[in-house]
């Protein structure tokens, strides 16, 4: 293989690959990206099983070829070159040379032989959505999702399409989140269980531009992701997402409406009162026209009072702050409205259309 | 005592006096601010016994008093409080209530009754320089001193007072960073090893303007920086400094000037193969008119030329790269001299006026 590019596109390149890049594994492969020139195209490729990216790069091609280099040697020696054309040769035995104005490296590789590319993708069923939205709705989600791997399915985020709309479900067990977006057309009905490390790395790669759109590609096992130059093929998730739609309810005794950030910035400093070996909630005292918010703990004491308006009947709930704080994070609204039935069920936020819908269960209080 | 000032005041002085707040130490006094204040002014005052920090915020008081709050929470508490005056009160058992808006906050203090005030020091001995050329000369020299507890006067730099000279100097026996600073006027000559953990807090306190001025004064046990409102007093580190002057020389046998910024990029792009357990040195092959750079790890290998120009002899030497960089990137010259004997001498990085001297002892080369 000969080939050159910009140092810039390489190192935009390999930026984008080595999201797929294992950093433990001892297998040599799962650590390395792959360049592979063909007569017309220069293709990064870095694949650690569960993920695989590839992405194509511009350059000049003199003759094709392939070559496996360790991730991060590579990344560091590009990063640190003069911002230049840049030179890349193999020769047989699998060594690369490296070269940009005066500087010339020569670093070991593998042949890339045995390399694991992503796996083919029948392409029958897709949907389109800007970069931006999907960037959105992952952030508006990920935080409730489980890192405990023996709920495998609490690991990842349902993603749904029903007509013109995707859903994007993510729970842990005490809290949901949910979001629905609305689709440019009608597509073939689906669900799927995406990993959410996955997720999270296709929203570092992804620059979320409104008007850049991801095509996604759906299989029983796979998710593909198709943007610009670039392909992410994530296995999926197996088994059957919890039913959630039976948790829901649009019954409840007291909705109350309040400044989403002056709401957050309180809980925010309640919050420094919780030890996270004491796990107490924070209590919420909701009367007529107020949140009384008050926190006792063995480092001290806080209390605070925040107008709100409110239906139904007045309420004292506790919760975890962190449920509650990471919910009010990703909303947008000035005004959030709380649903709330009594102190031992769960509480919605959710605005009127239920395009977004935050349930937290409240942590039992004692009199 | 009851007071208060704005949130943005007393969130300054508690970053001011933090820097003197011990992270370590059970002994509690040591994490805590005392907020002291008296008819006229209130002062915030850490101390952790090397190092005293006072600061003087603005505010309005009601009653005089004092009490000593956890540096930790009442440092996040204000943070987190909305952008508003803070009012501080303290009752008989020395608790403090804090006020902001509607937010309400009881924390446990000490009445502060045993606290460490900063030591007195005698106003005998001083000099005057810029917060901008000491927070310049503190980082042009501090990354040369020792972290070695057993070498104690190699943790400090040596500050040394020459009519209008100041000369700041540090090493840690393989290398001797020495800057020389003009002062305008003259003052009485003196010698001071100032530990370099001060030296360190005091360019994070400082804000660097060449318009603002810090005063020094030194005794035979302390060292205190005055600038407008604040204090900070140090112990300094007792014993004889090294005698640099015999190590330093102005004979060579190899001259070079080079670009200080290629330089500096060659060798970082050099020290990636560089592995820390094999503590090879980079090597220098100087000829007529460049440099010639190679290493050759078991990494992969590096070479690279650059041009320079150059008086006197041809010479292979070796260097810890990490020594090179550290200096060169504190040199704000576009060129710089490099002066050696040969390849067991150290070598200098000097300008024509010395007021910078760098020198590196080489690492000795197989042939």
């Amino acid at each position: 293989m000969k080939i050159s590019c910009s140092k810039q596109a390489l190192i935009n390149g390999i930026s984008i690959v080595s999201k797929a890049v294992s950093s433990k594994s001892t297998m040599t492969n799962l650590q390395c990206i792959l360049i592979e020139s063909s007569l017309s195209e220069i293709r990064l490729i870095a694949n650690d099983i569960e993920l695989g990216i590839e992405t194509i790069i511009e350059g000049t091609i003199k003759e094709a070829g392939k070559i496996a280099l360790d991730a991060k040697l590579l990344s560091d020696i590009i990063r640190k070159l003069p911002d230049s054309e840049v030179f890349i040769e193999t020769n047989a035995n699998s060594q690369a040379n490296i070269r940009c104005e005066r500087s010339n490296f020569n670093i070991p590789g593998t042949s890339g032989d045995d390399f694991s590319y992503l796996p083919e993708i029948e392409k029958n069923r897709s949907f389109v959505i800007s970069q931006f939205s999907l960037k959105e709705v992952i952030r508006q989600t990920i935080f409730s999702i489980s890192d405990q791997e023996n709920t495998k399915i609490m690991t990842g985020e349902l993603f749904e399409i029903n007509g013109d709309t995707l859903k994007v479900v993510s729970l842990d067990g005490h809290r949901i989140s949910i979001r629905k977006i609305p689709l440019k057309e009608n597509y073939e009905n689906m669900k799927v269980i995406v990993p959410g490390k996955t997720l999270i790395e296709i929203s570092k790669i992804i620059t979320g531009g409104v008007d850049d759109e991801v095509r996604i590609y759906t299989t029983d096992k796979h998710i593909l992701f198709e943007f610009e130059n670039t392909k992410v093929v994530s296995r999926l998730l197996e088994g059957e997402f919890y039913k959630i739609d039976q948790m829901l309810s649009n019954d409840y005794e007291t909705k109350i409406t309040i400044n989403k950030k002056e709401f957050l910035d309180c809980i925010d400093r309640a919050s420094l009162f919780i030890k996270e070996s004491e796990k107490k909630p924070i209590i919420l005292n909701i009367n007529s026209s107020n949140i009384y918010l008050k926190i006792d703990s063995s480092l001290g004491s806080m209390n605070e009072e925040i107008e709100i308006k409110k239906e139904g009947k007045d309420i004292t709930i506790g919760f975890n702050p962190k449920f509650l704080m990471d919910a009010l994070r990703v909303i947008d609204d000035e005004e959030v409205n709380i649903y709330m039935v009594n102190p031992k069920s769960p509480c919605f936020i959710r605005n009127e259309d239920n395009s977004y819908i935050y349930l937290i269960l409240p942590i039992s209080i004692a009199n």
